[in-house]
């Protein structure tokens, strides 16, 4: 057993460590999210890291170039699963089905999206995210949204904002201004999806259109802030779709508003958070300073119907990477003790530890002589005990 | 997005899903495990799924054949990790090195074995494990098997047994007889391995051997049981590296006397759990009515130098599906309610879910006229709120 000395410490692009101080924040981080969740009455389950291409690889809204694919001994490809939200619609639409529509369910584990290059991008991160699979309406994406904040809340994340958009809203415009062709209304969909707005205003001056729709268009990049935007979409456009989009919208900031979490949403009227995934209201959460997304999700209801289930769903999912990044990082209050023992004191060092260990002390029972010389333990320890002397420090 | 029909719900050979009773039941005794690791000074960490097959892949223990392999973007093999001894093994003697050591690890999470065929196998499962990592001493082999019974007391499980043995004394025996003769000793210590003693007893007989040769390997068959086989094995022979290993466990069954556990724990002087990973003091554990190993673990002092580290170091893993399983299934004792509300009586809905939750209680607030007819979601729950009615059932 001898390893490639170039490589030795080297992990593939995009894989990281997860050293014992951030394992405990992450931990801290996971386990408030999950007893909120799970007050709400969510399931937790949980799926395999390898799935089937052809499934919920072609299922899944994440592009085909950043999945890791592997073939198994079957020759069938395989792919590590890049989110919960396709293997959870697979088990809701199988096992689950049974129970009836609606279902609750919430998931907590690593995903996988490969990186072309060194971008400092992870390739594999976890997610806390719920999935409430076969309701259509309101107060389901309702739920949804005030369930995001409040679990925010209880992982101690003081400062985050909701934007909340409606897809209905852009396309419906996109159609009437563009009327069959599709290609220019897909070209000003890309550029809002990736929030290139410059690149928006530039195609908008390129392109033949009437004096009013330019305008219009250009009001649409400024559909954002408060909910007086809502007003202003709909005095932009006469069409249903639009109106139905801006009626819901309204529908969800009055229940945002009873739930108490409406101060921390605001609305944006060209978001885009994917190509082709959403189908309704959808949203993303930022924290300041946290220079990417905190978490994100929407109505996706197409999804079901790829594993014959006509059912429709809304969800979220936390990037718990960026959450902890985001939070203040706590002190650790464990009270870390160590115990030093040598062969002819043992016993004594074993009782001191155990009765540390009973009053939820973290304790270390170490032989003295078998330290290195150049350990620091010691000055790792809270508390440090030395049997050998008959006592303490 | 469609799916191929035939695959549609199915998942790659020996991946499962892990529905929310059993996600529970694994949570509960993962945390009882982590606590009790935890309060023994150990610190938890966690490495990526994906490693080289050139350092971590060719370092671990687990046979090639059994590695599931991918090419990264840029043409390098990685494997999906087979175990989290090897990766603990490179952050141990990397990131962590300054530390000085010993350094107690320790981890949570799951590994990966191909299944060539379908056997029932699961192909990905979770691991509870530590790593004592920089001390060679039978104290840190106690403390390891110690710690092993102490987390798998806490974790509810009340029958169980562990079986030590010693690599060097089976070497040593094997050695004396055979000289030279490496391919016959390792021919017996493969029967060993494999736990075929048939097949031992039969090659016994057709090789040529002297009768006193004969009687000492068919008496290392017999050498299980309590503490007294370690007298009977010292007796058969006077090889030094034999008496060394006796030497070792009559100072370990002496340690865990002390530690209390001893009743917990037999020896089998022909114990071999790999045939060239363990270097010294090793163990493996059962519980009743279980078919397979529950955990196993030992000393593994050649691992660390391939990461060019001089650092001998012991350890156990659990197998945490195989614990749960083992473990007799505790009810459901979180209370589940059920809100309804309708359009008028959102607000008095939500009213009644937020003080159960503040309870400790799991509440689902739920829009009556959502839920499918033929769903069975009030059957579901321990009480139900029909605020639409103005009462509760």
């Amino acid at each position: 057993m001898t390893v490639a000395n170039r490589l030795m410490f080297e992990k593939p692009l995009g894989m990281r460590d997860t050293l014992p101080f951030f394992y405990n924040q992450k931990r801290k981080a996971r386990q408030a999210l999950s007893q909120t969740i799970e007050s709400w009455g969510y399931q937790f389950l949980d799926t395999p890291m390898l799935e089937y291409l052809d499934t919920v690889g072609e299922a899944s809204a994440i592009d085909e170039t950043q999945l890791f694919k592997l073939l198994d001994q079957q020759g069938h490809t395989l792919v590590l699963r890049p989110d919960l939200t396709a293997p959870i619609a697979r088990v809701a639409a199988s096992q689950l089905k049974e129970q009836g529509y609606p279902v609750r369910l919430s998931y907590d584990g690593p995903v996988f999206r490969a990186q072309q290059i060194e971008g400092g991008k992870p390739a594999q991160f976890e997610q806390v995210g719920v999935e409430y699979i076969g309701e259509n309406s309101i107060y389901a994406d309702a739920e949804v949204i005030a369930l995001q904040v409040e679990s925010l809340k209880a992982s101690g994340l003081e400062q985050f904002q909701l934007t909340v958009g409606h897809i209905g809203y852009v396309k419906g415009l996109l159609t009437e201004i563009f009327g069959e062709d599709h290609d220019t209304a897909e070209m000003f969909l890309r550029y809002l999806f990736r929030k290139n707005y410059v690149g928006f205003r530039k195609a908008l001056q390129e392109v033949e259109l009437s004096d009013r729709d330019k305008k219009r268009l250009t009001q649409l990049l400024s559909l954002r802030g408060e909910e007086d935007v809502l007003s202003q979409a709909e005095d932009i456009t006469t069409n249903g779709a639009c109106h139905q989009a801006i009626g819901e919208l309204k529908q969800l900031r009055d229940l945002l508003e009873i739930y108490g979490v409406s101060h921390y949403v605001s609305f944006d009227l060209n978001l885009i958070s994917h190509m082709n995934y959403y189908t309704g209201i959808l949203f993303e959460g930022y924290a300041p300073h946290l220079g990417s997304l905190l978490c994100n999700g929407g109505r996706y209801d197409q999804l079901l119907p790829s594993f014959q289930s006509n059912a429709s769903a809304t969800g979220f999912a936390i990037r718990l990477d960026r959450l902890v990044e985001a939070l203040s990082q706590e002190e650790d209050t464990d009270e870390h003790v160590l115990v030093l023992y040598n062969r002819d004191t043992f016993q004594q060092g074993l009782q001191k530890a155990q009765s540390a260990r009973a009053k939820g002390q973290h304790v270390v029972l170490q032989h003295k002589e078998q330290l290195e010389e150049s350990s620091q333990m010691e000055a790792r320890y809270t508390w440090v005990y030395d049997v050998t002397t008959g006592g303490g420090e």
